[in-house]
């Protein structure tokens, strides 16, 4: 590793904001190994003296994560327990048991087609052997699931007392008029830490080890110690914030700014145009969060991978912007293009964006959120999209 | 127009860093007209009471930013002499002379075709004669013209002692180990302030009335008053920051990073990859500033179309991005590229990373910066492309 990207891991002046690299750990790569060694992790609170990593979810996010973790655990095997479970909920696949399917072959060809999965990643069918003695655990089920799964999880006491959870789940979970982050349900439900993980992360791309970056959000720096030694490898850096919330926001916030990227990919308008959108949208997604959530930093949005890149990302790529470039080509309800294109799953965008606006209504402040309320408009009552950049 | 959008213009919470709308005038519409009335601004030099622009120079830049200054004069007949002076070097064009072309058909067919040009709005083969009288003066010609015309406007007498300047000229002039942004030497070749205009604005585009931003940094709050009103229009939205030196270099910097997002691109790497790129391009443009130019801000890069916005747009668009993914896909050097694809012209991108190179070598900080760093190596040195993020 040259002394160019060595240097870059250290405040390169004096005069650099502090809040720009401040915890993270590692940004740029030092040594080819740039993970901590056992002596400055947390100690873990099993009697072996090693963190035991579970992963809660077997779709493409989750295989690629318990992937990288499963490497990760193998390379040090002095501070992590090699075996990683993977909840996998059992199906027979040709007269055969999923688990087996994946135990066998190492690989996941449902949702991480081709992809060779290490050995010591172990597919296991019940949610409490998977995380017995676990003090890492991953949640990485799709939303809608979760709840189940708490549940599951509380009625089995299968929780280690010291163990700490990250959310790498998308979304957030809307009760009433509050806005709750998964990791923060998690945290309450299960009473243990829980961080969050997001990032300009396209599952099969992660696999595939093209380079990327990650951020996870952490409540303590003991988090982010043990959540960058899981997570962070030469092709996924891994960026550790305080911001938990700004973390969990960022990834469902960027997809109410993905549908009008796509209401302007529709309209046919240019690069100017779109880049205006995608300022706007990052400056009222940076506003939502430092209004109404606690520790929500700037910086987390226009620094890090869970705000600016991954909006990027999914302002030019991802289902959000396609669906609503048809929309607007169409002149269908999202409704029918969720059936035709999406083969009736749901949006996210649509989802959040309705969930902002109900949240914004009940606080009196959809005015200082004109580009939500634009999307909103468009999307369930009938506003025109040329009227998205009208007096924006 | 509405209430929602009303409301954008003000602070909406005590909790938002007043940083980000520091300046900002009027950066969301309230009326269909926006514009300040006569009284707000700041008073002319000139006898008539009134403000006289010029425009210097006349490609599709200079012929769109000509068109919304006189319409904008135009409309304000109250504030600004109508008549809007564009300097255009004189040639034959079919017998006629180019400026009367102009003139009788209000249209610059060359550079900005088939959009009509406002009556108001004259072409004048004189340097000195575009600009007599005239209190405020864009500078908007091609970089390597601009010192003949500073010198011809010296040698001429030409400017009024009381006119301001704006630069909207691309990229930066190096001199020896300095690197100096061209309102900086407007500014000090002819003794007037010089404000800044960069943003992610594709010249025909603008001139098609599509939507957009642009930022404006303004050494003094006079300056940002004039300057906002000859440009903001309803489909060209300004904003004014503090930071000249910022908006000039983001203009440059972004030309590196999308030689990256170039690279990348001929790679066929995904869309993590490009993010991952365009966030630590931003961070290294932004530390950039920081570190070596007087005033600059955080927030110019993070927050504005002359930063973020403008990045992007280059990095998805644009012909750096496309000459550096042919680069990678051809194996041809950057020299054969520019004449295959850009029929001789130079690209920004490289004489940018080949001048940022020297500098930073200059002052000993070339590991600071390892993406610029990357990209001078495998544009000029020979590295393979693929190590671009091979411990970055």
């Amino acid at each position: 590793m040259s002394a160019a990207s060595a240097a870059s891991t250290a405040p390169s002046s004096p005069r650099l904001d502090p809040m720009f690299d401040k915890l993270h750990i590692a940004s740029g790569a030092t040594t080819p190994d740039r993970r901590p060694s056992i002596d400055t992790l947390p100690p873990s609170p099993l009697a072996s003296g090693k963190h035991r990593i579970a992963v809660i979810g077997s779709g493409s996010w989750g295989t690629a994560l318990a992937k990288i973790a499963a490497e990760n655990a193998a390379r040090h095997s002095d501070q992590f327990h090699t075996t990683v479970n993977m909840w996998v909920r059992e199906k027979q696949v040709n007269g055969k048991k999923l688990t087996e399917v994946i135990n066998k072959t190492h690989m996941n060809q449902r949702y991480l087609p081709d992809v060779p999965l290490p050995a010591n990643l172990v597919a296991v069918p019940k949610l409490a052997d998977v995380v017995r003695d676990a003090t890492l655990i991953v949640f990485v089920t799709p939303h809608q699931f979760l709840p189940t799964v708490i549940n599951d999880l509380k009625r089995a006491k299968a929780i280690h007392p010291g163990a700490r959870a990250v959310s790498a789940i998308k979304g957030v979970e809307v009760e009433g008029a509050e806005i709750k982050t998964f990791a923060s349900v998690i945290e309450r439900d299960l009473s243990i830490p829980c961080s969050a993980l997001s990032g300009a992360n396209i599952a099969l791309e992660v696999a595939l080890e093209q380079f990327c970056e990650t951020t996870i959000g952490c409540p303590t720096h003991n988090d982010s110690l043990l959540w960058h030694a899981v997570f962070d490898a030469e092709s996924f850096r891994v960026q550790c914030v305080e911001d938990v919330n700004g973390v969990s926001l960022g990834g469902a916030l960027k997809n109410v700014v993905a549908l009008a990227a796509g209401f302007v990919d529709g309209l046919r308008l240019g690069g100017n145009t779109k880049a205006a959108i995608l300022r706007i949208g990052l400056k009222e997604m940076t506003d939502f969060c430092l209004e109404f959530f606690d520790g929500a930093q700037r910086s987390t949005f226009s620094n890090e991978s869970a705000g600016v890149a991954d909006l990027i990302t999914t302002c030019y790529g991802g289902r959000n912007r396609k669906c609503a470039e048809e929309f607007v080509k169409s002149g269908s309800s999202f409704d029918d293009i969720e059936r035709r294109l999406l083969n009736g799953q749901k949006l996210q965008g649509t989802a959040t964006a309705e969930e902002v606006h109900a949240f914004l209504q009940a606080h009196g402040r959809v005015d200082g959120y004109p580009l939500f309320e634009r999307v909103y408009q468009i999307a369930f009552k009938g506003l025109a999209p040329a009227q998205l950049v009208k007096g924006l």
